[in-house]
């Protein structure tokens, strides 16, 4: 039952964000009874704090091959996969919705360090064996990244492992011509 | 009285999205009659639409001072700051909030197409003096705008000169490096 309450909270926040949770809604998604609902979460908001925060630590992994503009490619499509989903979803419409909520924003703010752990022990490598310039862990990962958020936003097309080749190789190209002057 | 009703709107709009948004709290913020707002806007969704609306058009130029790098940065500068006017984050809310309205939907686009517009109108003119080789402009806007939204998004620090600069050095250099391979 738990675990079907959860399901359905996590689809209705990215259907809807967080301001038209509706305990109604839930209960006929996960086909409980809405009294059970509310008496196990009688705050709505820690109904959706424990719905994102119950899935496993973000899928997004950032593979070692020893080809970087490849792993930062497939990173990127990781991403926007996740960020596609009805969690990536969820995540995404809490923070425009409910800005001013700590606990809500602590669970966007934990994926988006999680990711940056796995950007960071990934260019490490990369620096260490000259794959790549020193440059900013941090602004690396938002140019990266910037363009797939903005893209699945738009909700236009999909972003395409084209497109991750273009952004990475327009990028990396770029630091190497920027460093080398 | 128009613009003030017009103006709160906006205001409230971009603090809660538009899923949150009450008669009373328009009618308080303009100092009118929550009668009076009832009258002339009887359905919210008319209101808010009209509220970002009627604006002039995006202050977002891109001048051609025959310089293509401090004419993109400078571009992304204004771009940041318009994000950040109540009707930037009005916009950027009311799509997250309410993807499936689509006369706000068109709204958004629109900003988005003059924006589209604009870059494109530069870039002409940059490929016809060889200033940058040909690249798609959809892709190019997204690649320098996305940074951009992401580091205002997550609302931690602002979008500097500086940042711009990077952004811009780092993806012409990469796009004339891509191209002369």
């Amino acid at each position: 039952m738990r675990e079907r309450v959860l399901a359905a909270a996590t689809e209705l926040v990215a259907r809807d964000g967080i301001e038209r949770f509706r305990y109604e809604e839930v209960a006929e998604l996960a086909k409980v009874n809405k009294t059970t609902v509310y008496r196990n979460w009688p705050d709505h908001v820690e109904l959706v704090i424990e719905a994102l925060s119950s899935y496993d630590a973000d899928s997004v992994v950032l593979k070692d091959s020893g080809d970087l503009r490849v792993d930062l490619a497939e990173f990127l499509v990781a991403l926007a996969d996740s960020l596609s989903t009805p969690r990536g979803r969820a995540l995404s419409n809490v923070t425009a919705s409910a800005p001013e909520n700590e606990e809500v924003t602590a669970i966007v703010d934990a994926a988006h360090e999680r990711r940056m752990a796995t950007m960071r022990e990934r260019l490490d490598k990369a620096f260490e064996r000259g794959e790549l310039p020193p440059v900013d862990v941090h602004f690396l990962t938002e140019m990266l990244s910037g363009p797939v958020h903005l893209l699945l936003r738009r909700g236009r097309r999909s972003f395409t492992r084209e497109d991750a080749d273009q952004v990475v190789d327009i990028i990396l190209a770029g630091i190497h011509a920027v460093h080398a002057e």
